[in-house]
């Protein structure tokens, strides 16, 4: 069973990688750039058969390992 | 307009960053784990009413900044 996990700061946290990013794009040539946030995604794939178990473990890694959830928040989808 | 690109490694490239959290896990007692890789995530918003025009802007961006085409492929999702 195979997950995705997708990793993104917080809205009220400053982004500076992502402002590097549209910084650089702007710098060359992109003129319609409104906002950029960069995250992490992270793919796992497991060797559990009951989807409501293989989703818990999944969302337990996240919250002790994967995602720092003071600045970070996360969504886990089946793929 | 809003996009989501998801940049992963090619299948067969080594992801040592995905290797290390998976031994991670490991060791933290997760014994279910068949593979995990890491990738990027980067929301990108245009201001671009044309859907097909936005889609075509955040390719090229891909191709010219965000991602290492020898190495990486990429989704693009309207979300």
């Amino acid at each position: 069973m195979k997950f995705a996990v997708i990793i993104t700061l917080k809205k009220d946290v400053l982004d500076p990688q992502g402002k590097v990013i549209e910084q650089t794009l702007e710098g060359m040539g992109v003129n319609n750039l409104k906002n950029l946030r960069q995250g992490k995604y992270i793919e796992i794939e497991l060797n559990e058969l009951d989807e409501k178990k293989a989703y818990s473990a999944v969302e337990d890694m996240c919250k002790k390992l994967l995602v720092n959830l003071i600045i970070e928040e996360y969504k886990i989808k089946k793929i």
